[in-house]
């Protein structure tokens, strides 16, 4: 299978699109804020004619294939979770396939996954950028609001865990403890400090009250308790992250401001894939899996 | 030194006063709802006038001792932080000492201490409380907001270190992965579960998710959300305050619900003090400290 197709990535606050030729190359792309959280139920069709229009209007029979939240409870067509071990055959055997005006629209599934410790997971999304990133075997992380560290073998994914340094960072900083932060934010003086107390005995609970407690001893001024805060959960998620797979260097699917972030608490050369690109090709490897 | 005093216990949320007797009892008690956030500057001495009219009118030189955030920078008269190693005897002579109608007040201050590990910590209240808690050596847990746990020597407080545990839970409660959460809450399904996570590999960034994932994946009630975060983190104090002080069993000044929660996840015989206790017994301890 080949030729052009639409890939889509719709999540809770974003709609974003790109028109790919046959030849795998991006021939023109959109963006818009229309996010599951904003369509109405019923209003999905209506919103991709809508946004799709010119593309679709051009060939009558273009695929649609897209990954996302739009596949869960609150998107549009809710897609059962594929449970891991699974490949991109197991995604595409699992997607919801429907009809619109003559298009094609597949629904990638997300996947969950048991872990040997009891540890229920899902994800919705991210396998198929992880399916995208050119991991065959070794470690991926995807930071986040729920950043995800996937396992591959084979080019399938074998198991993942969720950290919720994302989430954590935006209540921390609208909490008590980041009261004394004063802005702009300035990295140099918190970003060491968060990384040195997350590695401390203690963990997280400790090295949180830090945030306020250096600034009233003077050891941190006001302008770094929010890169102290975020500095300290990603070296908190990465030391989480160790402690489960080893000091193994994962492949970094990330934009600014993650990328930076990670790489420094990674410590070391990171191969970094930008979302974008491990979604179309994540999209495209499923689509010509073979069942 | 002896005689009758008034003991204060004044905080951010609550006022509340002790009229002790020659011989240590209590005589009289009050409480209200005056915590040092509600109070204008300039209003306390008027406050303290209206709260404690009968027990100032009964003995004209009666003295006051309160600890608390009275004494911070947000309160009455900011009394600077004595540094650990302290004694009673060091907390008395920080003690700052005023008038009020010819009756002495004295506000105990708080204590600050820098670790060797280069975490700078400081606590206002907790320190009378520990000084009166019976512990002459050991370890003292006050699970709170910001819990700490203090370490005594000899009678004198050596170190402390605080965990954001209280605030912690407060604000992912009200986050996005406590919104599958039903009410009323049911202790039963998510207290073992969230204590058993708080020592799984990956720490509390990877336990909290699973207060939603769990649901999702039918292993969690929507009902045992919030005691299944609870647990994680007050299991994940213990575990980090373990890792700084190894497997002592501290000595517990808690109240409802904490002195059950930590008892649990303490997991053994523990020795408790009411908040209330401790705290008479410190005030009296200062108060009555050799210079």
């Amino acid at each position: 299978m080949s030729g052009s197709f639409i890939a889509l990535d719709w999540g809770t606050t974003r709609l974003r699109g790109w028109l790919m030729g046959p030849d795998g190359a991006v021939r023109d792309d959109m963006a818009s804020d229309d996010g599951i959280q904003l369509v109405k139920a019923g209003g999905f069709e209506a919103l991709l004619r809508a946004r799709l229009a010119p593309w679709l209007a051009g060939d009558p029979t273009l695929p649609i294939w897209m990954a996302g939240m739009v596949g869960s409870r609150n998107g549009w067509i809710e897609v059962p979770y594929v449970s891991a071990p699974c490949s991109a055959a197991d995604l595409k055997r699992g997607a919801v396939r429907h009809q619109l005006d003559g298009h094609e629209v597949w629904l990638v599934p997300g996947v969950s996954h048991e872990s040997a410790d009891g540890f229920f997971d899902v994800m919705r999304g991210e396998e198929t950028m992880a399916l995208g990133a050119g991991v065959r075997d070794g470690l991926i992380c995807q930071p986040g609001t729920h950043s995800k560290w996937i396992e591959m073998r084979d080019g399938a994914i074998v198991g993942f865990a969720t950290f919720i340094t994302g989430e954590l960072y935006a209540a921390m900083s609208a909490s008590f403890i980041a009261r004394l932060a004063e802005a702009p934010d300035n990295e140099e003086p918190g970003t060491a400090q968060g990384r040195i107390a997350a590695r401390a005995a203690g963990g997280v609970l400790r090295g949180l009250f830090q945030a306020r407690a250096r600034v009233l001893g003077g050891v941190l001024p006001a302008c770094g308790v929010k890169p102290f805060i975020s500095s300290l959960l990603v070296a908190g998620e990465v030391a989480g992250a160790q402690q489960l797979y080893g000091a193994v260097t994962p492949t970094l699917i990330a934009a600014a401001p993650f990328d930076a972030l990670y790489r420094q608490a990674l410590g070391g050369r990171v191969t970094l894939v930008t979302p974008q690109n491990a979604l179309l090709e994540g999209l495209r490897g499923i689509r010509e899996a073979v069942l």
